[in-house]
Formats: C-alpha cells, sequence, structure tokens
C-alpha cells in the first residue's frame, strides 16, 4: 500500500483498510504500507497520530517502509522517524519490485 | 475502480472514464465501481448528482458497490444507498480479490 | 505512470519519481506517464513548470502522452501541448492496456 498523502484523515482511512484486510484474511496476508512524500508524516515521531495502531499492526507482522529519497529530499533525519518503521531506499522502486513478484497494489488518500 | 473521493469532480471523472472504456470496448469490458470512505457520497440518494449516468451504465453492466465498512463506520443505514447500487464487505478486500482474478486496477480521483 | 492532478507538488513528485527509476534502472525501465484530467496541464505549454525535466527524461526514453478525450472535453487544442508529449485517445483505456500487457501501475499524486 502506498501513502504519498498528508491527510490525517487518508491515514486513518490507510489504518481502517489494515484493520478490514487483518479482520477478513487473519496472518495469511501479508501487508507493506510505503509512504513517501507528504506521507512520511505518518511514521515521523512527532507529527503521526496513527502510533498506537501502528504498534498493534507491527505486532501482527505489518510492515512499515519511508522512503529514504523522501528523507533526503526533505533533509528529514532517520531519527525523526518512528522505530517501528524499516527503509526503502525509493518508494516507487519498492513498489513496482513488490507488483512485479505479484503483490497487489493499492493507493491511499482521496 | 475504485473511488475514495467526496469530490465530485472526481465523480464527473470517473464517468467519464466509463463512458471512454464503453465507447472502446462496449459490451466486451467487464467494470466494477467499489466506492468507500468520503467517496461514497456518489451512491448515496441525497448527495449523488451522477444518477442519470449511473441508472443508464448500470444498464449496460457496469457494476457499482459500496463498502459496508465505510456504512458501519459513518453510521449510514443501506436505505441511504441508491437501489442501482450493491454492496461489499470491505472496499479494500474487493479490489484485492479482484485484482488477484486478473481485473486490473485504476484508481479515481486527483 | 498516471497522472490527473493539477498541484504542481504532484507533478514535481512525478518528476522525483521517474529520476529515482531511473537511478535504479537507467535504460532497462520502460516508463510512460499518462496525463488526463487537470494533470494535463504538466505537459501544455501554458502551465508546465517542468519542461527541463520532461525534455531530459524525453531524451532517455520517457514517453508522455495526453488523453485526447480530456482535450476534447476541455476544448484544449493539440498547438497548446508541448512537442515532447505525444497522444492517447484515452488515458483510462491506455492505462489498461498497458497493464494487460504486464506493466505496473502507479498513480501519481497525493
Amino acid at each position: 500500500m502506498q501513502l504519498s498523502s498528508s491527510d490525517t484523515l487518508a491515514w486513518k482511512g490507510l489504518m481502517n483498510n489494515i484493520k478490514n484486510m487483518k479482520a477478513t484474511w487473519g496472518d495469511s496476508v501479508a501487508i507493506e504500507v510505503v509512504v513517501h512524500g507528504p506521507g512520511i508524516g505518518l511514521l515521523m515521531k512527532e507529527k503521526t497520530n496513527q502510533l498506537d495502531m501502528i504498534i498493534d499492526f507491527k505486532s501482527k507482522g505489518v510492515v512499515f517502509n519511508v522512503c529514504e529519497n523522501t528523507l533526503a529530499d526533505r533533509k528529514i533525519s532517520k531519527e525523526s522517524i518512528i522505530p517501528e518503521a524499516g527503509f526503502v531506499k525509493s518508494a516507487v522502486v519498492e513498489i513496482i519490485l513488490k507488483q512485479e513478484q505479484g503483490w497487489t497494489y493499492i493507493k491511499s488518500g482521496f
């Protein structure tokens, strides 16, 4: 799932999406969230309002990744990112690689 | 096709997309529109401004589905939904299932 | 890649996406940008603010296409479009055809 929106309603919607996927498929679904551009706030210590959900979903196997290109473009340090998140070099490259491996793509936001 | 926007220009754009697909492929294309989140207005009796198009497209085989999770989250009754629409339990689950069956994904909106 | 946004930050983000794909895969990646709806400004002479990047990417094989249905809907002439761009009859039809040929889909914007 791709998130590039800074809209906190989009963040809430993303959490609802994950909740619904987990309710349907439980541990048999693999979910990776990749944030980039203005969406990076979801995984920033000072900006996220979804930390409890993220911690809970991470404990259930959901992966949250930050785009390192976005960090560089916006001069955001890795220390600003919540420890529950991982990193990918480029969000768009990650999304393409995963689709080529057969993953399904969902773009979050409105 | 996924719609999660409340923007009526996005609704109009979605109708144009369907018109263009039908103009190209006629009855040989299967189209399903899944609305969720703020996009639900497109299929609400009191909010839609595209009812004529929806009725016409439905008569030509286009399927319009509402996310039941969105209904629950927003305390919207099924009676508020236009009779031309059907229901799916979760928009995101429906979109993933259809992609896994080989359907092509288009995210509407801007 | 699909662009339907008039937001110049989305245009800049799209250019960053292409830059990152080219940095990762060089000439071995095929990239086509299809603009429609409000996204058409990216490829209009009087509206684009990304012409240098577009010229550079085009020289490296990236394809930029405009939706002719959008031109007709908005009464925009082909002369208003930058000469680096090509045309497709319908953006949504082009995106579906490319996905059916195995291309990966990325929706730009937030």
